[in-house]
């Protein structure tokens, strides 16, 4: 497209500041041909302090009229565990039916790594975003009494698996390697695991190109620390990938690296791109955050709107920005987000 | 007490192999004067095949009458996934409501960690082990056609969650540093969250000694690799509990030296022993299985049984056996018992 409307979500702690550099470095990538248009949302804690509200319909409505989204971070430890979590970010990932949710990771080189022995790894998460655990479907009785019981349903659907399962393959089959593992815990969740097991199992007989095998999820953990470079695609369920892919990030240099994009394949509704990070209130303000992060979502960001060039431009520009990092000169978060946007103009 | 009565499980794989040696090493450990019984139950896929049997009424009643129970592995390949699972390992874990899921985790000197810099790691988890999403409780509709859909329900209990986190408070005011944290996943899992969140508040205010924190999950994976210095003991349910031992295990030297204990502490039922690794059937009969985590598992035993100093010499064999071990000169599965069975008795 030759102009990119945006809405941008900077959220709550450090969201605006990596939202900031995340903006400037697309500004700088984008040819002088393509519009770049930006629209501001105010939402997450402050607003919520404010008015109550996580996210009105009417600002629903208004978003759906984007391109894409951009997201810094939402959470604040001044408001109640899951209520932003639920009524603004999940619900931004379930509304517009996100349902892949793609982790790239990555070790760069010259990144630290809590591994010894550096191992290469590459691998890219596909993690569905739209079922298992996230779906709301939980209460309790008895709230607060010794008699409480307190439930939380995973929902697996045959076609919310398949169309995420559909989604890796296509992925695996595009990378050199064509390797894809599927993750659950099929020996205890027997029903949703074996439903992934079928899809995997059926998808896998039109993709005779793609090797597949299958991990419980606790020893995909194991694996991933001991021989990260097993791994090509992995495909898991909401919960699995949540963990995965932290996991993942801390082993490729941390989540100040983390890119995703909570994506609608269909088009249907705009995709939404934010760092895997949090929103950081302990450092907020102080320029110590590491806007990388965002900006390899912008990357994403721009690869799914068509803008293949300018995202490997930016990959490239964060590749030459790490390998010239010196841990003992950290720069502000500000410096880095010129760094690369120098880069990516240059 | 002056004899132990104990039930034998060997199971699949490398099952029957590391039990053989963590019998080996009990029977060197335990003074003259304390007579060991053992009967072993013919339980696991090879008795699946052959009857279709898992775990028979009557058994589990023999069962019942042992002062406890030492598990090798239990899960193999020929038998569909989940079988043996839920019909055996977790069928004893329930009906002995084993709610305390022991697993300490440690790095021992000279045992080759993933690691880079070999922090110290000396923690407990807490798993809970009778709740969560090991309840059986799921099931599927239109099973198998594309409008299928199959859920997987967590049941939380505040009888449950009590019990667990008062036993975890109890283990972490035992301890020098005196620390608990709960990992949950409040943001998303609100009401299972909040149950958990407000009990170790609640129980919190009974141990002043005892400081608290709270991680989620994901993020509680990248402290363990990035940070595991930080854990003392852990409570968490039963789902996180498996897959951050998995990965606790992994980093303290891998899972042929992860030890566990399925407590019952009321005494109605018997406890049961196990490692934490799996029946292994890529390595079964090759000698190369390392028994050393189910030693260690019988060091919990002892322990639980009120053989204090018994427990204790387990753990100092295994220790100095780690400080003396040569990764160019590998043991087999039997001369590593030998030589804890030595040492123990030395
Ligand atoms: C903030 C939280 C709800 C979210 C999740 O669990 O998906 C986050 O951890 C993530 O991975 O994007
Ligand atoms: C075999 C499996 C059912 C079991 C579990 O998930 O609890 C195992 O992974 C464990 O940790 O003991």
């Amino acid at each position: 497209a030759r102009s990119i409307d945006l809405a941008v979500i900077p959220g709550d702690g450090i969201g605006p500041e990596v939202v900031d550099q995340g903006l400037k470095v697309l500004t700088a990538v984008l040819p002088g041909d393509v519009k770049l248009e930006t629209t501001t949302y105010d939402l997450g804690a402050k607003r919520w302090h404010a008015t109550g509200e996580t996210l009105p319909d009417a600002e629903l409505e208004r978003l759906k009229a984007h391109d894409a989204i951009l997201l810094g971070a939402i959470g604040d430890p001044t408001v109640p565990s899951g209520v932003l979590e639920r009524g603004l970010l999940l619900k931004l990932r379930f509304v517009f039916d996100h349902y892949v949710n793609l982790r790239p990771s990555k070790l760069f080189p010259n990144t630290p790594t809590p591994l010894a022995g550096r191992p290469d790894i590459d691998f890219v998460v596909v993690r569905e975003g739209t079922e298992g655990l996230y779906v709301g479907n939980g209460g309790s009785v008895r709230t607060g009494t010794p008699a409480e019981i307190a439930n939380e349903v995973s929902v697996n659907t045959a076609y919310g698996v398949e169309r995420v399962v559909r989604d890796a393959f296509e992925r695996a089959a595009a990378r050199p390697r064509k390797k894809l593992t599927l993750v659950h815990k099929t020996n205890v969740l027997v029903h949703a695991g074996h439903l992934w097991q079928r899809t995997v199992d059926r998808v896998a007989q039109e993709y005779p190109q793609v090797s597949t095998d299958y991990l419980h999820v606790d020893a995909a953990t194991i694996f991933l620390v001991t021989q990260p470079e097993r791994f090509d695609v992995i495909v898991t369920d909401n919960l699995f990938g949540d963990i995965l892919t932290d996991l993942a990030a801390a082993v490729t240099g941390g989540i100040g690296l983390a890119a995703s994009g909570n994506i609608n394949p269909t088009g249907a509704f705009p995709s939404m791109f934010e760092p895997v990070h949090g929103s950081a209130p302990d450092i907020a303000g102080t320029g110590k955050a590491d806007p990388t992060a965002t900006v390899l979502s912008v990357a994403l960001l721009l690869r799914h709107l068509g803008h293949e060039a300018e995202a490997a431009r930016v990959e490239e520009a964060v590749t030459a920005d790490l390998a010239e990092r010196d841990a003992a000169a950290p720069r502000s978060t500000d410096a880095i987000g010129d760094a690369l946007a120098a880069r990516v103009s240059g």
